[in-house]
């Protein structure tokens, strides 16, 4: 996508440096992130400079690669081995991260020369993001067909460009529509704790001049209740061969809530995002965040400072689960780039 | 309640001048705001220096008392009048208001005699604080039959002392079975956008030493789901004859979840809240309010300083609905001063 006339993809390598858009500092500008090696790539996918299932498979992708790259001739399967490890402890939901480090680990292993595995490794790594963007366009061509003209659309969290390597997963069909010349409302839920529909989706809406509202977390139902919402696209980090789909806290809400008032509730993602291995959404590990997240919130002051401020009682605890399970039955369809389908296990099985 | 072993009401009056905690600035410290005449009365409704059903009629109906007491000799009746108007324009949902104003406004006329007038006013705005403390305790103990040894409850919003004079509503049946000495953890949800969750129950609870989390609103389906809620119990701004009830924004999503999975959804309000003229939740107006409470944040900074930041992506707009409307359908009972009833006409009649 274009900012102020430029092509940016959210995840790029340049030479051995992972390029991210930076999305703890979006709120205050617009800026690259080089990581030069992969421990900072995988501080990085901690601390969500880069966040959102694709754009982390793809920052994963690329941190395994750097490793390949990094690892000295005497323990290079050690090495990688252990990158493997550290990557993958730093993020327990996503699928892609998963998918994309064993990818670019086993095909970088397809060889037995050091300098042949390192360039092996590269090429998978960029592959993968490839796929991505690709598999994201498609998305968007074949969600497209859902959205009617005039139609207004609740998503949560950010499923869009920013949370992969382009155009996004919940918010591609969205810019099709748009370039299709389709007159769209977005509203954005604000997705607490982190903010990411606020300050993500709407900072992508405005670029790409979707007219948007940002609502709280909990006026969804309102909203079903005065008839103002056509239907509900979400994006996924990790869905389960029954269909089960584990994405932002607040996804299983908003799909009940859907369900209740009999509005349309989608899931878009990549079948990159569903796990084989995982049969029931029961099996899906909730990562567990700091209660800070919760507590305090970053924002931008009158004078365009990133400041921390304590928005709870003094004293106060919080829990902060990151992601819920909506169960398949409250899903009405999965956007894939393969077509849309049923949640359920013949549903899937049909396209993988 | 105490703070800090002095006991305090959350709305007094002081001579002419009402003392309200100024819930505003309860982040940065605990202190009282006096309001010297009605025009301040109205102006911390407005801006919420006072807020919450019950705190909000006794301020009202103070601020009646203390129209009449300003009111000149010549034009008595154009100035009480127009005061009255004045004061219910300062919040549209809130039915024990104009519940006040009005009851304040009609015993002071019950006289021709100006100075009669002045202290029949005042008579009758502390007799309907004290009917609220008095009812918000039974609503206690009325309450606190409901509530089961290590219970874990959900509460939304702040339905506590803070709300109304003395002991609130949702809260007040806790802290009746905490002083029963039963085991209760609450779960407290942040209630966004002004976050009455995090700075005010939690600054309750916490007073009153009862274990809480905090937890982001779209939370609560997952705790749901993960069996760790075992009732809800909230407050009411306003409830019509057929026991549709409107509260704060998101109280309608955490009735159709509660009732998703089969978790009883209690809501606590004295009878003053029940509008007999409303038939049903479609005639109460919804109080639309700045979208600039979604698009910004206050809270304490490192210095302890009170700051607001923006969240959001800079240009956004939002909406801001500040009530929903829960159908009486999604509700196990309401808990009043004079039982606990069903949310229906007939359970409604009985006790009214």
């Amino acid at each position: 996508m274009k900012v102020d006339g430029t092509i940016y993809r959210t995840v790029s390598i340049n030479g051995n440096s992972v390029c991210l858009i930076n999305q703890n500092t979006l709120l205050s500008g617009f800026e690259i992130y080089e990581s030069k090696n992969h421990i900072e790539t995988c501080e990085a996918i901690k601390n969500m400079t880069v966040r959102g299932a694709g754009a982390i498979g793809a920052a994963a992708g690329y941190a395994m690669a750097q490793a390949f790259v990094e690892a000295p001739s005497k323990k290079f399967l050690d090495y990688v081995e252990k990158a493997k490890q550290e990557i993958e402890s730093t993020r327990p939901t996503a699928r892609d991260l998963f998918d994309a480090t064993e990818k670019v680990f086993r095909t970088g292993l397809k060889s037995r020369d050091n300098s042949h595995r390192k360039n092996l490794a590269k090429f998978e790594a960029g592959y993968i993001a490839k796929q991505n963007e690709m598999a994201c366009y498609s998305i968007g061509i074949i969600g497209n067909g859902l959205i009617a003209n005039n139609s207004r659309i609740l998503t949560h969290c950010n499923a869009g460009w920013l949370a992969f390597v382009d155009y996004g997963t919940a918010l591609s069909p969205v810019y099709i529509a748009k370039r299709r010349s389709k007159k769209l409302h977005v509203y954005v839920s604000e997705t607490r704790p982190r903010n990411q529909g606020a300050s993500l989706t709407s900072w992508e809406l405005r670029n790409e001049g979707i007219p948007f509202d940002i609502i709280v977390d909990s006026a969804s139902a309102y909203l079903f209740s005065k008839g103002k919402i056509d239907m509900v696209i979400v994006g996924a980090d990790r869905i389960a061969v029954n269909g089960d789909t584990a994405n932002k806290i607040g996804t299983l809400e908003k799909a009940i809530l859907a369900n209740e008032f009999k509005i349309p509730f989608f899931v878009a993602a990549p079948t990159s995002t569903i796990d084989r291995k995982c049969k029931t959404g029961q099996y899906i590990v909730i990562e567990e965040r700091s209660q800070d997240e919760v507590l305090y919130q970053k924002g931008l002051t009158r004078h365009g400072k990133l400041e921390e401020i304590l928005v709870a009682a003094p004293g106060s605890t919080a829990i902060n689960p990151a992601f819920d399970i909506t169960p398949a039955k409250y899903i009405t369809g999965i956007i894939t780039e393969k077509g849309i389908i049923r949640p359920c296990e013949n549903g899937i099985n049909k396209i993988l």
